[in-house]
């Protein structure tokens, strides 16, 4: 069968899978899981059962749903392992994983729909107080990644070297995040640069949210 | 040299990375970076060049600092392969590698410290509005596991027969500060049972926090 991407434009979890998929050549048919229509499909049953965490991305290449984007993206690496988004050596790719981590387990989670609906719910949040929160935390991340990048060799134009790997298809969803809620962005400028040099390539750029937005 | 962890007892992503260890049979040098004396020892200058997060745990093996207690399990995993912390197929590890996942992405990054003081800062959070939130997100979070657990076809003793994989290395720290946090497990059955599993084993039982709490 054809794989199948559980998809939602705005999720940088399934714009790090969009990008992969588009670098490795893999065709896939989307399928829209839309998360604020009908308070959020990935609440309901036939959405439970491909991922009980009711969050997207899910992958199905026809071996059963795989969700968690860093575990599709190691999937696809092992199953399909052309062109590599993970470097040669184990210390390289310690360092990419390490990158990957940073923005999937200390920003990311922060900054997702169900955490801004929860501090709604459970301190009353303001529109505002929620985007201050999610600055705060996007703005701490990033600074660790900018030091992580400035103290490694070979951070430009990605993250390790010439060729994207994971670390860099976390980062530029991240940063299209940040963009989108207007964090100021002046004080990582190898991130910053790192962004354009991506963006400017079709994998990146037609598979962000903007791109990919449902017609109506 | 010797291997060096940079450790903090109760760092859950800590946790991990000694029952890693010690799985591994890895002899380690155990550096402790205290997260509340003094402000919090990750925030100094000292420990901001090992990790620029200032997070624990970082490993050093003489190559430079690896931060991110997940990308320290592949690095392990790559440079002292036996036991396996893995299984044998992409498609096992995919499933093996979504549960650390969904624990360390969906669950512990909410419930940390520093999250905690956020929300105290930012939103006058009482300290049992904070435990609320942490009990909200590890159920949330503990339930998905067990459906996934559930759906898998060897998830007893272990969650992925009768090794321990990189999915218990993560479970198992979660269901200790499940436990610290009084939240109520009776919903996850089959993640009990693999916990109380699990610490009967030296490796996770000598990893605990009670059992690496520093000398006073």
């Amino acid at each position: 069968m054809e794989p199948i991407l559980y998809d939602y434009f705005r999720s940088s979890a399934a714009f790090r899978v969009r990008i992969a998929l588009r670098l490795k050549g893999v065709d896939y048919a989307a399928r829209e899981v839309h998360l604020l229509r009908d308070g959020g499909e990935q609440h309901g049953d036939a959405y439970r059962s491909v991922s009980p965490a009711e969050l997207v991305p899910a992958y199905d290449d026809g071996t059963g749903p795989i969700t968690q984007s860093l575990a599709i993206l190691e999937y696809l690496e092992e199953t399909r392992p052309l062109p590599p988004l993970l470097p040669a050596t184990p210390r390289e790719r310690a360092f990419v994983r390490s990158v990957a981590l940073s923005v999937a387990c200390d920003i990311h989670p922060l900054c997702n729909l169900r955490v801004q609906q929860q501090l709604g719910a459970a301190f009353g949040a303001s529109e505002d107080a929620r985007v201050a929160w999610l600055r705060h935390w996007i703005a701490l991340g990033l600074r660790a990644v900018e030091a992580m990048l400035a103290g490694h060799p070979r951070s430009s134009p990605f993250a390790h070297g010439d060729l994207p790997t994971m670390a860099d298809l976390c980062i530029v969803p991240q940063v299209t995040n940040a963009l989108r809620f207007g964090c100021d962005l002046t004080f990582v400028p190898l991130i910053t640069a790192l962004y354009e040099h991506a963006m400017s390539l079709p994998a990146f750029a037609l598979s962000a949210p903007d791109a990919c937005a449902p017609s109506l």
